[in-house]
């Protein structure tokens, strides 16, 4: 069955159930996602507190303060940060303080120590404008009780630091999804063997294991296998701890193409078969358990846009995230698409920002190998259905390969 | 000793030396920076082969091919992928092959099965247009002896692809900078620890390390300390394998800051104590023994942004990469900033592409803790010197808290 693109889409994101949660140390957490909503456990400051080093006194007594006309008060205490206030701030004193200290009872302001002069047991102040905004005020950027973190948000450094404020030391996370990645076909060979005639290095397994990891899944690197049922078969089935299982070679319809044979062999239900997209045409998916099983084809170009179209979102989805789509945004042709296309395409490209626009650039040898056309781009035009050539100032759409 | 911060950026970048390097399994490699620049041991594709299933075939002999009047030709041999030709394409004759098998000796076009009926030994070509283009040429992706990869290449999926192909398994990548990270002052808590009257948790740490890791350096947390120089230098000290060592807290000039005390103790020299930008003006710089020691403000919001402008072009140096800097782009305000700005200012935003423009807004509550306004944020707006309140429409400078 062939199916369109969105279809395919929708049907794989619906076989799939997000993936259970563990806890972390919280220093393991950079670009995981948050398996909780967390709410605040305290307020944020926890307490009134003094912004900078300086004298906390009553701002009311200050405001005339001048260099030439100073008000002078008497020092009676001293807070460092980390301690608590002994004394209540009254009228005609005050009580130096430390960055991050608490604002002692009584006190109104903050002077900094630059505008002050100590002399003995008192402290000049020469000048007190705007003392009173110099207090952090207790639960002013974060009240105690309050859903700060939605479950589902990538924790980037802000949240991890985040995190750390509400004590989360070990924060649920949802688990990786796992991913087993085979590379098939009798031409095959490891990276690191000898490259005899007719043979050639598998390349897709790493190709693809990056882009798991680039959408929070890890992979489990399994041996290529030869274009051999019995061996592909086995080789998906020593990996079922794994949550997606990708094949890459022998998904088309050729004398080699032994997919969908493992996929019967194996009792694995064929969701489709073809996808209606250029390169990548050539997919099987099939399901098992609530697991789902991809052959994607064996060219390199081919794979990394099924991946990429349909792998991708699927990961997302198990992986925890809200958002499982990469950003859109329209983009001028700075050089011309020579090929027409039936189907939906997807051109590897470079854009850039220009003054007024953002200039896309399909980068070059799209037809064959494809890896070096993958290497530099930072983005996919996308080329709707029954497109002509298109020339150069050709407005286009473009999907971002990035997740900001 | 104050300095502007293009001045301070020049100095740490002027500092340090790029790291060494290490091979690691490909496997392992996905974001790490190639050590090596890696020449072509092969061509690529190593051989002619054939980009889909179909006969090999002297395409000259089938241009005419229709389905009503077909080419027949007699099928001599059959060439799976991974095999080698054994006899070569003689005029009348048509090898069967598979995606990916070496074309054979003679034949000069492929034509797909589809487009092909098999009769016993014979097989009717039915559409012979465009056989001559189904032939992958020897090298035509990869030249033998080509620089196809350069050293300082962030590795992504398609770069991980091509070390495959090229053999690569184990490459030569930067070793990732290792960041000792300590939170000082006698306020701070581990994430764990209770929360006791007039304590914070340490979230500075945590959020500098994810920060780090962006930039592709390993942290070594170390123990949050108090307000002591004795143990601050303690815990600098036992991370002597370390090449950037960070603080936060004690920048400034209040009683408590200990930091230039330690780097005194230590024999660091001073570098500098202060840069003229907003927030993080508190930085001080400090370099021994060719490794850099910079004291952060205990202030998340400085601390982040400190980090962003001085920390990470050095680790991005350290680590092997070309570019060092974020991405800059022009962007319009969508919503008012309100303050005016003695030094260059930098703003916690949010912006998103509209048809004509991108447009920008500040993260809500920049003020205070910050950690809010960086949670969502995926720009900084970069507010020049001497600016007074921008209002909305306003044109500024954005920096894209993204790599691509």
């Amino acid at each position: 069955m062939s199916v369109k693109l969105e279809i395919a889409q929708e049907i794989l994101l619906n076989s799939v159930a997000v993936m259970p949660k563990e806890r972390v140390m919280l220093s393991e957490c950079w670009r995981r996602i948050l398996g909780e909503t967390v709410v605040a456990d305290i307020d944020f400051p926890p307490f009134d507190r003094s912004p900078l080093d300086g004298y906390a006194l009553i701002a009311e007594e200050v405001q005339s303060a001048t260099p030439a006309n100073p008000v002078i008060l008497q020092q009676i205490d001293y807070i460092p940060a980390g301690d608590t206030p002994r004394k209540p701030v009254l009228p005609g004193t005050a009580i130096r303080i430390m960055t991050g200290a608490p604002i002692p009872p009584g006190a109104t302001g903050v002077v900094r120590l630059e505008d002050t002069v100590v002399n003995g047991e008192n402290v000049s102040i020469l000048d007190g404008t705007g003392s009173n905004k110099n207090i952090c005020l207790r639960g002013e950027e974060i009240g105690r009780g309050e859903d700060v973190i939605a479950a589902g948000t990538v924790i980037n450094a802000g949240v991890m630091g985040m995190l750390a404020v509400l004590g989360k030391g070990r924060p649920s996370v949802f688990c990786k999804p796992r991913v087993a990645m085979i590379a098939t076909g009798s031409e095959i060979v490891p990276v690191d063997f000898p490259v005899t005639p007719g043979k050639i290095r598998n390349s897709n397994s790493y190709m693809l294991s990056a882009q798991a990891a680039e959408a929070g899944a890890q992979t489990v690197l399994l041996s290529n296998a030869s274009d051999n049922v019995e061996e592909i078969a086995y080789l998906l089935e020593s990996a079922s701890d794994c949550d997606v299982f990708i094949t890459t070679g022998g998904a088309s319809i050729g004398d080699c193409d032994f997919i969908g044979e493992v996929y019967k062999k194996l009792g694995i239900t064929l969701l489709f078969d073809r996808v209606s997209i250029k390169p990548g045409m050539a997919v099987l998916a099939g399901i098992r358990d609530g697991k789902l099983y991809l052959g994607l084809s064996g060219n390199p170009a081919a794979a990394a846009i099924s991946f990429e179209q349909l792998v991708r979102p699927v990961l997302m989805k198990l992986g925890g995230r809200k958002v499982w789509w990469r950003p859109r945004v329209k983009a001028t042709l700075a050089s011309p698409f020579t090929k027409k296309s039936g189907a939906t395409r997807f051109v590897w490209a470079r854009c850039w920002q220009t003054a007024n626009d953002i200039l896309v650039e399909p980068s070059r040898g799209q037809s064959n190998g494809m890896l070096k056309s993958a290497m530099g781009a930072n983005a996919l035009i996308v080329i709707p259905e029954n497109s002509p050539p298109l020339p150069v100032n050709t407005d286009v759409e473009v999907i971002l390969l990035t997740d900001a």
